[in-house]
């Protein structure tokens, strides 16, 4: 059994749990920083673990690809694994500490002007902000109650007296975290009451353009709006006309439709848009690296007993 | 009994409950949007709640000042006062709120390296910042256990696991948020634990350069300085050397020995050092205005009662 590991960020204690777990299941094994590294002799490889697209896109053998991302809707395109029964999983789990510290962060930002008083202190500028807002007393919406969503309820839950309401396809949550989750065919009734917006969901046909022209129009004047999940979630033009328009308090997007944002796109000078590069969940935090250099091993351990996998994805669902 | 309060960010709601507090002890209500605004008859008046240290000089006649503000340092200076006897109030319990959540959000800035993406993204840059930081198993020490550094510390809570050591003058705080309190002279042998150092000190002749060049080289390789007290209690010059070598991980200053920010002050360029215009606490926060309020018409009537002023400052200590 041929195992490759394709990540750049892979420091030599992750190597070593990666090689045990490799031993446990009698797999031979290659790290590569990159694709382009690979030999090709590895090219039919049973298992990768990392960014190994190109690869899986043409190897018929692959028989288990572990992603070490959140999202996987790049891959659930038909034709793109060249072995269409090829098992999935994804690293979500591992990102919720991190994205969920990037939302409160750009929350924070956005309610306290603190980009404007950036800016003007960049130009060696002593000048006030005004007038501030506050997560406290603050009706947050969160659409998508999974990891991130959680984590990031969890951590909010401190600023209280709040209040968090989450929307998720089952209108069910395991988390007390949340005062109420709600099915997602009920946002229109829930984005009047949304003072701060956060959007993590899958890129899946249901979420395309679930914050739409009409959508944006509910929110209440003055709303924050954070986008941590797929770019395709939302209407860029609209939500862009209403934050130049002044209707909106701001918007914080770590995600667009293009990536990376195109440097003569208009989304970079929109009006009281906090733009971050698809950051908010990046493998450069220790914490988010052992998490998911342990779940792929854990994984692999049952994937050699002939256990489910955890984190498998629904090809039919897409996450 | 002559009442001035000279504030201008009072809303009508504000100032009818002040209203009815001067109604119940039979006071003389004036409101004023500045000093410069007041008629010169009221001059003489007993009590001042507001910005009115130009008239506190004057008036010999004046009996108590309560100050919005939460330092009070620049009214200790003996002659600032024409009555050496007038009781000062603070305003200090109205400010936790949202200096905790400065604190919050300035920290995560400095090590999730926002303050990069953002510059880069008023180029137009898509560039990612690496590598980032946690608040998770972060440890942070806490100078100030008071109403500011409590509210913090309950709020960085949500972020564990990570430790919380405050350091106070008794040694002793009430608060459970704390891991740990310490006394002041414990100092040294701390800092060389704290990944984050947060200072909410007063000014006063013990805490002035507090954190001094030495004590800089103390803190750990990468360490982060957030000072929302007063300006005074670092040692500016050593705190920029140390940034500039890339020493310390980054600081967040919203306090200055010169407020404003003198347009020439080297402060300005320094490395990772993210610069607020003393913006932590200030009164655009309703919470904080209707708190301060509050706490004035409560103090209001204690004085008609004859009773103990909450808040009162000890003019040997200076807060």
């Amino acid at each position: 059994m041929k195992i490759v590991v394709i990540n750049s960020f892979l420091k030599e204690t992750h190597k070593e749990k990666i090689r045990k777990a490799a031993e446990e299941v009698s797999g031979d094994l290659l790290f590569a920083e990159s694709e382009d590294e690979m030999p090709e002799e590895w090219e039919d490889c049973d298992i990768i673990y990392g960014f190994g697209m190109n690869i899986a896109k043409k190897n018929k053998n692959l028989k288990w690809l572990s992603v070490p991302s959140a999202g996987v809707d790049y891959l659930m395109k038909p034709g793109v694994l060249a072995n269409e029964d090829c098992l999935v999983t994804n690293s979500s789990g591992s990102y919720g500490v991190t994205i969920a510290e990037h939302i409160i962060a750009v929350s924070l930002i956005m309610m306290r002007k603190l980009d404007y008083s950036y800016r003007e202190s960049l130009e060696g500028r002593w000048s006030s902000p005004q007038p501030q807002k506050s997560l406290k007393d603050c009706r947050i919406l969160v659409l998508g109650t999974g990891d991130i969503g959680s984590c990031f309820a969890r951590r909010a839950r401190a600023f209280e007296p709040l209040s968090i309401t989450g929307v998720s396809r089952s209108g069910k949550s395991t988390d007390p975290c949340f005062d109420a989750v709600k099915k997602t065919d009920e946002i229109d009734s829930l984005l009047p009451d949304a003072d701060l917006l956060v959007m993590s969901l899958p890129d899946t046909p249901e979420t395309r353009d679930i914050l739409n022209r009409e959508r944006i129009a509910f929110l209440p004047e003055g709303a924050y709006v954070v986008n941590v999940g797929r770019g395709s979630a939302i209407d860029e033009d609209a939500l862009c006309e209403s934050l130049n328009s002044g209707r909106l308090g701001g918007a914080a997007l770590d995600v667009f439709k293009t990536e990376p944002l195109p440097s003569d796109s208009r989304i970079w000078n929109t009006k009281n848009l906090l733009i971050t590069p698809h950051v908010a969940g990046n493998l450069t935090l220790e914490h988010t690296l052992n998490t998911n250099v342990d779940m792929f091993c854990v994984n692999l351990e049952r994937y050699g007993k002939g256990l489910p996998l955890n984190n498998l994805i629904d090809r039919n669902k897409g996450y």
